[in-house]
């Protein structure tokens, strides 16, 4: 029962592997900082094991398997350093594709949590894993990070298992495409503010390092609070689906930070309409916003899609985006509507569900097959 | 074979009946100016006929028939006055609903061209007809005139048989919604200019009249020309789907009148991106359409919809909406983004199919379900 | 208006036309007997006017008007002899196809029910219509008479409005094989009895005439009851969907003829289960049915599908089919069951709706695809 | 991070919880001997492991575990006893549904196989778990086994991975019907024998035990081979799907046995039709395993299904199932055809995939929602 053939390889003996996500060229270990980050290879033989280093807290990282592109597994993973049998018992020469991608979003209210690959187990040889043809880079809130994707309706604990990239709207969307897919999302997060007016959870604040959603001493030896290098990959499309908790802070009492004092609200009107400096100042964190995305992104098509929770800030975001091409004369951006979410589709957690995403990555597919010409 | 117990009944004869559509009460005999545009009946008996006076040069109307809401025939008009048989040899017990609409849209390119209803024949007994929950008015161009959702893909004469109501996205979202439809659209006409920049062929000018589509003395004798009377109903939403014509004149050439020598073009620059003077001229067209449009319906909840045939207009409809609503803290109106037209959706004439109708549909049933409370 | 430059052509005058369903070759006038029935043209030309006789005491016909592939038009007959127009004011070099269809089956009920096609008037010239890869047979009952297709969920009128070849399930699976359909069916026969018991209502009875199941004088001038010259045409498959009014008998009363005083029923035991001798005679219509079936069509695979309104006949069917392979060796035949009709798929008068046949044509044709190795 | 208040609770400690598949009540520990067996239990707190000793050689199990009626997790299994994390870090006092699923049918082929459930950790209290409103058993081959539901289509090993309960046609029947769900399928064997004339590949010959399709001392000891109290649980439909691999065997060379010199093989005449002799072969034994079926569940009602992997025995699945009924007067037994699988329903090793088995699960459900009258 036990395969004496099995040849225990770090990364660094591996001859041919890709990294999905974010990543600096040649880690080792290999951190998965983000939802939808992977490890995937090319490889015969009977057997496949991949070598892991788990740690975490309270939020523990799920991953999936899909071998020649199917699912096979998706599961929770416990903590320590230990490997994974991917699959056996298979015909040894036929080469297999297998990926292995983290479920889970970058956890920035987890310090101790992170997921890193150390090798492989085999008895097959690596082949070389070709590239895709687009690059498309994903960045959200809770809605990227597929949270209720999985669950049922009912539930509502705000755990990693009820998130995943498996069913994630960027998951189909790249793979209509034949893209890469970079992600980069956190739950409650927005452009401005946090759904709950917490000015620190804002998605600009965290881009421009390798994984800034993160937190502690661990993930900085990882390199995670590091400058990320932009050149190391060049983006076709942004999609941007942020705003939706940016809408919801304006529903929430004032935040106040115990600790430095420090307060912060988007406040309505009486009438139920938005405050208008409030307004003002959520239009330039997105115009702002824009500016950092094209100076990291030179060439990339940025597109800012919103509404699968609601279209509130719709007629906002636009105006944002109107006054980012008249200040800057760029002209490579537009705004997508995406399909609300309806008592069909909805998931757990009252977000989107499977069926939700699905609607919503049609719009994109068709919206980037026709730009694309493909 | 023939029914003897047939009774002649104008309409003034008949005491229920439900016009749809824009009309005057009492109209006698009643035209149908609108694609929607029906009369209902809930009729005992046998059999039913209905009168009609059609007239036309070049664009013959066509109509439906419903039978308790399911559509029984589809036809082409031939001129004349004359009955056509709407049912016959059924249970005389049994009140049936009846309802006969008008496919065509108004057609400005055809003065003579009318359908007027005098009455029924029937051996049975007229019945109420009960009213809806909500009135809708749909506003737009050849996408609302339903062009393209009959016809195969490589049809491409611009005549009435490949327009319509009965596969139309704004029957779709009435009848989901238990609302009674009024439409008015022209094919090729925009906010600002037609398709080929003529610049009146646009549908502000005849929003304000009975049925300012239409043309010609026998039209003016009808009453399409007066002043509408928009005390007359309470519209709870207004649909406007325009833009699309006003984005294709950017890239048509210059319209001129051969008579007056008038012309008029909107334009781009040289690097494909819209001229500014001509787009703010669009933006202004937009909102002062939405004034009228507010003017003439003062509880409507006004969405701008726009995106089956391209979204190239998308952010300029915004940034007009935004600037009205800045303009007049009218706050009741937004934009809705309606998905593009595709390979597997699209019609005859490059219209968008019947598929894509029901796609669009979905979108504003889903809005108004969720807006509406229902 | 007019047009001055169509010409009347009889059929006799019109080079090119193709005629569907069972005919005979040459027929002037040119009846159109069945449910299917049809006539179709490639003709070039502004407009195009069909010249039809119609007469009838209670059930009138109906018509559909296809073209290039694509309903049109769906309407009510009136007696007399006119012309209808099909099409106007169309690009007058482009050849169009088009396809004038009899919706109605041929009506037992209705002696004087004839729908005759004297011929067409046009301005363009007629050119070939090319033939289709198979011809199937659909033999049927009310199902494939396509009855509760159209009209509402409560209706109940037994009426020509209600039935139609459109939206039936042979119109499906002939154009998804790129077969021509010939069609013979009539609401209420079976293959032993009708649903009342009634012996003479079998379609076994009328297969070999060219119309068994029309009546009169009018009709026989027709050539509706000379034999069908079976070797006027090759059918690829044979499509039997029958046994469902055999079932319904056996919940019937004895029928008896009040004129000739013969009886006759098909009985179920006490506890519910059938009459064995009635059950035997009902399997041996069938085989002698499958007899009669493989002497005039020698080549046809013959599929005996049974199960849009229950399942109740079909171990007995199969029984039949396989007694009759013992008897014949022949082994050209199987038994296909099509999905039941549920609350979701029905359509009026408790028959399959337009869902219903849609599902059944699935089945049928991924047989087909398969069996034809297409 | 540890949870100190995890309490290992072996099953017999645990006073609610519920078996899914067939089972001997109080089983300690208690072995999941086939796909679709399961433990299943209502329970709060904040965390559930379950214990497991799992063996194998060849084949290892897989498991899925879903969390109030979803998926959460798919995984392959390890050999040893160890316990796997269910769920952690929910709410305390919600009590979640949680059941634990084996994905693997009962290896024939694997000796060693097993799967056992020694029991759980939890925090929190286990609740009662109501039972279903009806009681279904699935008898089939590696259709029933959901070989291929899991894979991509150019997948061909024969490996647990690509079998599953939780893509299965059973799961969807049971589900929506409310019913318990016992499976009992083995890949390759049939009713006479297996795809490869092997006559000892048959169903029947181990219908009788508890899981007679086991393997070695182990599984003996386990009780896999003791007789099954069929009293333990009354079935309200019985589901059998066998027939395709028979009708493999007919394509095949004959089988002989190296050890014991026995032979076996169902031959085609040269014309391609089946042997006779052999053909009635098979339909005695389609006669015989009803005949044990009704001895074993006398009320349940049963249904031959057949198809989804062609149609070729159809007809003789029919003529057994008559003959069985005229020699038992036996009438609570029905043919129901599932339709055939193509290529856009297609899975891995030209095996149904998930569509094919939703759209046969469909048949089924409407079939048994009618009979049941639910």
């Amino acid at each position: 029962m036990e395969n004496k053939n099995l040849k225990n390889c770090s990364l660094k003996e591996i001859p041919f592997y890709k990294v999905h996500g974010r990543t600096k060229s040649g880690s080792y270990p290999l951190p998965l900082f983000f939802n939808g980050s992977a490890v995937e290879v090319n490889v015969s033989g009977t057997e496949l094991w991949i070598d892991l280093t788990v740690n975490y807290t309270a939020f523990e990282p799920w991953i999936t398997c899909e071998i020649n592109g199917e699912l096979m597994s998706r599961q929770m993973l416990m903590p320590g350093t230990y490997a994974i049998c991917l699959f056996r018992n298979m015909s040894p020469e036929a080469v297999k594709n297998v990926k292995v991608t983290r479920e889970l979003q970058a956890m920035s209210e987890d310090e101790s949590c992170s997921l890193i690959v150390n090798g492989f187990r085999s008895d097959g040889i690596f082949y070389p894993v070709p590239g895709k043809k687009y690059a498309f880079e994903f960045i959200g809130d809770s809605i990227t990070s597929g949270e209720g994707t999985y669950g049922a309706r009912e539930d509502t604990d705000w755990i990693p298992m009820y998130m995943g990239y498996s069913r994630d709207y960027a998951k189909l969307v790249a793979e209509a495409l034949d893209a890469d897919a970079y992600l980069i999302s956190q739950g409650g997060w927005g452009v401005l503010s946090g759904w709950d007016n917490n000015p620190h959870s804002n998605i600009p604040s965290c881009y421009e390092k390798m994984c800034g959603l993160c937190r502690g001493l661990e993930n900085e030896k990882l390199g995670a609070f590091e400058p990320y290098d932009f050149t190391s990959r060049k983006i076709d499309a942004l999609i941007v689906n942020l705003g939706t908790n940016d809408a919801s802070a304006f529903d929430q009492p004032m935040w106040h930070d115990p600790v430095t004092g420090e307060i912060f609200q988007q406040r309505k009107n009486e009438d139920g309409t938005y405050n208008p400096d409030d307004l003002l100042r959520f239009k330039n964190a997105v115009i702002d916003f824009l500016k950092m995305l094209r100076r990291n992104n030179p060439q990339a098509h940025i597109i800012w899609c919103y509404g699968m929770l609601g279209y509130s800030l719709s007629l906002a975001i636009n105006d944002a985006v109107n006054q980012y091409i008249t200040q800057t004369d760029d002209f490579n951006v537009i705004f997508l509507q995406l399909p609300n979410t309806t008592d069909e589709t909805v998931g757990c957690r009252a977000h989107p569900g499977q069926k939700s995403h699905a609607r919503a990555a049609q719009v994109l597919i068709e919206y980037l097959r026709d730009y694309l010409g493909d």
